[in-house]
């Protein structure tokens, strides 16, 4: 078969090859792959900033955004041939820590996790992959390609998870408005979730034309091209998507009193800013403000990203896919065109 | 009756005079005051720099760290003369914010809470003041002039309230190790309610000497007088009492993976640095990381801070008052000496 392949820490070693097919040893579910999301994690990767190839190995499969169909399952695994699947990245050390566990591993306390297509395991960009039982989340066939949106999805829904969670410390937790930096595919579903808990939504990104000003206003949301389209507003809840040094400045001095700010993107070290520390610590304490980081998704955020993604208009969600590139011009996907929002590898094209 | 005033605004305008009896307007329990506790907010008000004296008032009763005994009390208040009570600072708005309807006026969101010796609201700091029932509290007269902790002891009751509440964000939430920086009244309380928690307790100060490190070893905790001596040693939970800028940099750097750091100084805006906001959310989002400020607290805090004061050592409690000013001797109060902890004013010497 077929496999995108890395090796990790060297900058443009990607390449299409020949590849094993997957050992029984990486899960007793047999997934032949429909459609692979990339994401900037992938494009870090090709940049030999990050990730790592499995313990003995050179080179890693990418890919951690994946929709397949089964081909094989064991009887009581729960799947059959023909089910639609999505596989959850992140797997827990053989000797867990706490919250791996508990089945949290995407709270993992001693970094020994493993992250399918980033950290030492095979990712999905493959012709076929295998998955355990408990690291496959079935889906709606009706949910189309869409369902490659899973992943993104999961993360985005483990933030609202934890924001509310956090906002169940005061009784009176109750938020109205949101704001939303950066409508890539992870700020949308943020958006698109926002908007599903009724909230009142702002997204700011640079953008003045293309799809995403569109997307946001079809969610009844305000979309601003620029900070001092903001106004004075502050919002109850504000979701940082871009990992912009200004931005992030620009979304923590945007949350309420007893708001919440929610970082989810991965910057990169050294976006250093000349940073009033007591400015920012007397506000967070006046006000009551939280800001958290979050990164990744357990099996429940992998369930309710689906429901969010089955509640949200047909159209909206299909939209978030912008170019669909077949497998045999895969390069094209990993190099980011002007009106992308997530762009797509089709494996049975 | 004699009252500690200042003019808000206008730094050196305190003095002891002549005021009159606290209407029944204040509240229908009138309180003999036993004792008035000092903090740093107080020195901020004299000092020209905060606080707001009552609608149509220039000046503005001191104090909002109290200890009286009930001298009047409406039958069906539940209070009786001779009840030992202490006051709680802050009332809200007769047209209540959501939080503060829901009697968490400590989250207000609007801002139009008043404080007791703060904001628009005499303090006690007065021979008699008076209370609303719904904004005294009962104290348990065992814990003699201990009891006029439970205003600080509130905020820090608040504080681990929060961070429990946001721990629970995550089921394997389960701290077991603690850092506090700052080990006045606020940071010792704080490695105090740690410790009942079961953590295992770091406090890091400047002082060398002097009654801190004895009581925080009392406590069972380990004693840092620099950051060095913290070695890579991370952590659960941080609580920051100190707002000063490279201590605020230090706790959040010492933040363990799915850790909480909390915000408890109030620290003046300027203190400028060159922070790494890059790294700093990097480290958030890929560490789960939370930071978050906490001011003020609502009754149910004030509840459980006496609880908390009541389970500690007796020597341990009273250990924290380190001076003792007779109200005729006030402005010695107000002034910090070396070694002192928490400076209490006596109004029945």
């Amino acid at each position: 078969m077929r496999a995108i392949t890395v090796e990790p820490g060297h900058a443009h070693s990607a390449r299409l090859e020949d590849w094993l097919e997957p050992p029984v040893s990486e899960g007793a579910i047999l997934v032949r792959t429909l459609a692979l999301g990339v994401c900037g994690t992938d494009r870090d990767i090709l940049d030999g900033h990050y990730g790592s190839a499995p313990p003995g190995a050179r080179r890693l499969v990418l890919g951690h955004e994946s929709l397949g169909v089964v081909e094989e399952a064991p009887r009581g695994s729960g799947f059959v041939p023909g089910d639609r699947v999505v596989g959850i990245v992140r797997h827990p050390d053989p000797l867990p820590c706490p919250a791996c566990a508990a089945g949290e591993w995407d709270m993992c306390r001693n970094g020994l996790y493993t992250e399918r297509g980033i950290k030492a395991r095979h990712g999905f960009g493959a012709e076929r992959f295998r998955l355990e039982p408990e690291f496959a989340v079935k889906v709606d066939p009706a949910l189309g390609l869409a369902a490659v949106l899973a992943e993104p999805a999961s993360v985005v829904a483990k933030a609202w998870d934890h924001v509310e969670g956090i906002g169940r410390r005061s009784a009176a937790f109750a938020p109205r408005t949101l704001l939303v930096t950066g409508a890539g595919p992870i700020g949308l579903l943020a958006a698109m979730i926002g908007r599903q808990r009724g909230l009142a939504i702002h997204v700011l990104d640079r953008n003045r034309e293309g799809p995403k000003p569109t997307l946001v206003r079809a969610l009844g949301g305000t979309y601003h091209a620029s900070p001092a389209s903001l106004g004075e507003r502050v919002f109850d809840v504000v979701m940082e998507c871009t990992a912009a040094t200004p931005v992030i400045v620009e979304a923590i001095a945007r949350c309420a009193p007893a708001g919440i700010v929610c970082l989810v993107g991965v910057s990169s070290p050294g976006g250093r800013a000349n940073f009033d520390i007591g400015g920012f610590n007397r506000t967070l304490v006046l006000n009551n403000a939280v800001i958290f980081g979050t990164v990744n998704a357990n099996r429940r955020h992998y369930e309710s990203a689906l429901l969010a993604l089955a509640k949200a208009e047909r159209a909206w969600r299909e939209a978030l896919i912008t170019r669909r590139v077949p497998l045999a011009r895969w390069p094209q996907a990993l190099v980011a065109a002007p009106g992308d929002i997530k762009v797509v590898i089709e494996f049975d094209g």
